[in-house]
């Protein structure tokens, strides 16, 4: 017997969510809201976002790749913030009811979900084009956030691991290419959120933002949210091994500087709390790079290791 | 000068946006996450509904209506336990960013907003085919919250206003007949969250629900989840007098029990606390119907003013 679509629905969200649930959660799924008694002394963070298929990922992507995704994107805005993960809400809208594909994006949701102690409270599940949209709850000591507009001059620029490899990974993706390396699809696939460092940060971090939209654009709202500017060092930026052979040095920079999706940390550090982040990021296992300064001059700059101002021409963009 | 997208959405939504903030709204819109403290004391409701375009509203519903209705079916969920609005999220997935159409959905979402006294802290806005997801939060003093497994054996069932009418509505609205009837399109498009009945409910009731999916489903979840029964008395069941001279009095009963989306409360009272209730029902002016009782046997049974059964058969139905 197979079961109805409100059964399928039910055993694949609802029973696994059941098995882990953030202890604020007074009533999950199953009435009209879902109640939480929020913990006093902190602030409770919030951030919604939607992947619509065709448009934020390939169509074929496996669905429990899907899930892990959409999680992981929503996830990683808590982390920029410093935020520990409570709680979340899917909103799924799907063509049709299918069991496999239910299964499995539910494995997906809940193998991420539950290695970042996060508990579905509630959902709804519509019909139509696929679209997933994911809002994510977490916890920061009152007023401690991680904010976009704390960077002063002379705090140095970080980013935590490669940065680049979502974006080839897409392009690979997408031009049906994903045996030339397993490494940057799973970049771009596999998101990984920074959990363990967002919340270390709060210790030492001015400024903090994740790169979703690229180095470039995200660094820039920093800059224009604390009315400051940067100096970076392109040679400085990380760049995977598997980047650098598939596609050279060059077009490895022009990716990590604006290709986006890899869900790194770009943040700033006053410079007498260095010290202190090089513990951190022994602590945590997680690579930073120092890639640049904050400045008093607004605007973004690039330069090379011999202090020379990089063009925009010389990187090949029109306008960066 | 046309506005870029973003600085159109941002007009249309950000800056709207801070209009009105609720106290507890220590960040809104313009980073990573919202940031909130949440007032002590209280349970935090929260709920999530996604609409879809030729799915859950009409293709060509003017935007403006589009808004309203999306936040209003968000709204009920919060009235149907008690809540009082606080702060929301809109997900809003569009085919292109259309001045016109943008800036009548911002009006139509923050028309109700106001009124409700609720503030947008965040959103996501993606293209792809048209679908609005929100999110709504609002607070119930702790432990205090209406459920559906409160009901007892005993206890008389009501329901606020009318029923059928939005059925009605959407049938209009489908075939293209909206002239036909004013009264009962604005009952689709434009349902009534019934916020403050829901609060003043928290004094009285044992358990309530808000009608979306019709009468017969609503109540049916309220029996499950409280493990009782109910008799209901058919002839009980309020009318618009717009809908029983559109449809007759039979089809008007058959769209009051199973025709959904009037977003009215179905809700429990104890018989002791029947006078409370009257007077509460005066001091809001909302008009309140006693439809029937709980009962220890399991079921839903309908009965006429005789007190004879009523079966599906009779009413033109296969299964309720």
């Amino acid at each position: 017997m197979s079961l109805s679509e409100f059964e399928l629905i039910q055993h694949c969200f609802a029973e696994q969510a059941a098995a882990y649930t953030h202890p604020d959660v007074r009533l999950g799924i199953g009435d009209d809201c879902a109640i939480i008694g929020p913990s006093s002394g902190q602030d409770l963070l919030l951030t919604v976002d939607t992947l619509v298929a065709g448009v934020h990922f390939p169509e074929n992507l496996p669905p429990y790749q899907i899930a892990g995704r959409c999680l992981a994107v929503n996830l990683s805005d808590l982390a920029a913030m410093g935020a520990k993960p409570a709680w979340f809400t899917l909103a799924l809208t799907l063509p049709e009811a299918n069991e496999t594909w239910l299964r499995e994006f539910s494995r997906g949701l809940f193998a991420l979900a539950n290695s970042a102690d996060i508990s579905l409270v509630g959902g709804d599940t519509t019909r139509g084009p696929l679209s997933i949209t994911i809002q994510v709850h977490g916890y920061v000591p009152a007023g401690r956030a991680l904010r976009r507009d704390g960077a002063k001059p002379g705090d140095q620029v970080y980013v935590s691991g490669t940065l680049g490899d979502a974006g080839a990974g897409l392009k690979l993706c997408l031009a049906g290419n994903r045996e030339n390396s397993d490494f940057l699809v799973r970049r771009f696939v596999s998101p990984t959120p920074r959990l363990a460092l967002g919340q270390k940060l709060l210790e030492v971090a001015s400024a903090a933002i994740d790169i979703s939209d690229g180095l470039l654009a995200d660094l820039g709202h920093i800059l224009e949210r604390s009315a400051v500017g940067a100096e970076l060092q392109v040679d400085w930026l990380p760049l995977s091994d598997e980047l650098c052979e598939l596609v050279g040095q060059n077009e490895a920079q022009k990716l990590a500087l604006s290709a986006g999706d890899d869900y790194e940390l770009c943040f700033c550090v006053p410079v007498e709390r260095a010290a202190k982040l090089e513990l951190i990021a022994e602590q945590i296992g997680v690579t930073l790079s120092h890639i640049g300064v904050i400045t008093e001059q607004a605007g973004l700059r690039l330069i090379n290791e011999a202090g020379q101002p990089v063009t925009s021409a010389q990187m090949g963009y029109q306008h960066f």
